[in-house]
């Protein structure tokens, strides 16, 4: 695997676009915890996942985290070079939740790219109308859908994730993902558990009933 | 006032893609209350305000609302034209809060331009990361600040766009805004009102203490 194959529009570029990406390519691993990105301190450049897991979200002066989106493999992650885009107004944090291994085009090469070439600009542009689509599906769920159901459908996500039901996950870090209080997940669960849809011990909530826990998600 | 000095990128175009905005430009006049754009159903093109505010807002399926945004006079409407975005999966409602003049660059247009300028697909990213940074603002207000502080900052900035501290608008009004109940708006400014901070009567909210409102707008 290579960028060259896993980058879109690399075929769209001409070869001094291309010698100059592959000129200053870089690629890391990171460890599972590990910040990569934190608010406007940071601009690394344009990230493309190899293997791993990005967590990307906010935080208010307060400490609260709500879970904005997650990045996987051959996802691109454009807001670790927000530097480059001026009229980004708001900052995000990005942390590794699994080992990852990704490429880094730095952000100044990939402007001076997307400020001359069309196809790049639009790429971007697509990128970040994905985020943003992103983030209105989150608004919706958060105005519209009360917390059980977004609890329910969190767990049914991580257990597709993980490609397990028996998830090792604390209640605080559900808590972080929803922009909640670890009190009321503990409490939200407790009731998940009286209803049989999980079954909690320490450190784990495993998933029981699947079919209710998708219908109340759904509901 | 003419579309050419109120188009940012204007002078970044060739004459050919000058030649194509002019020969379709269109320039409708519409009332207030008009609805622009409806979800997906829609895909007029960008707009161009001349004079006149435009809000933008997503619909619960209970028919519940929230303002997304609002446009004034020389500001650009992208989303009326979200047909050639690919990746925007989200469906926006736009409606004139005022009487509102504006120009129309078709979405087939302006799609072709884009596909081949650099510049104007920049600028298309530029529109959409302001709308953007609208968008993470309003959540951060959502996520982290209660309700009796979003209403302070509503009044104020009605008042501000108004240019008059008595507002006539409803109750109704206030919570599609915020994406709340009416009864909810009404307790919070009955509160307000014994606070000393506006003053109630029919169809009309008067403020009475902006400092007081600012202070806890900004708390």
């Amino acid at each position: 695997m290579d960028f060259q194959s896993c980058f879109p529009i690399w075929d769209k570029l001409n070869t001094d676009q291309q010698n100059r990406i592959l000129g200053s390519l870089v690629s890391p691993h990171v460890k599972k915890g590990t910040v990569l990105h934190n608010g406007s301190m940071d601009c690394t450049g344009l990230l493309l996942i190899k293997s791993g897991q990005l967590r990307v979200y906010i935080l208010s002066e307060e400490g609260r985290e709500i879970t904005l989106y997650r990045l996987f493999d051959i996802d691109m992650c454009l807001f670790s070079a927000s530097c480059m885009l001026r009229s980004i107004q708001f900052d995000v944090t990005i942390a590794a939740e699994k080992d990852t291994e990704f490429w880094v085009v730095p952000a100044e090469v990939y402007k001076g790219i997307t400020e001359e070439s069309a196809p790049a600009a639009n790429y971007t542009n697509e990128l970040m109308a994905s985020r943003f689509s992103d983030v209105m599906w989150l608004m919706e769920q958060i105005m519209w859908k009360s917390l059980d159901r977004r609890v329910a459908s969190f767990l049914l996500e991580e257990a597709s994730i993980e490609g397990t039901g028996k998830l090792k996950i604390t209640h605080e870090t559900i808590a972080n993902h929803l922009g909640s209080h670890r009190e009321v997940i503990t409490r939200m669960l407790r009731y998940f558990q009286n209803e049989g849809m999980v079954r909690l011990s320490r450190g784990v909530i495993e998933i029981t009933d699947t079919d209710k826990l998708e219908e109340l998600s759904a509901s």
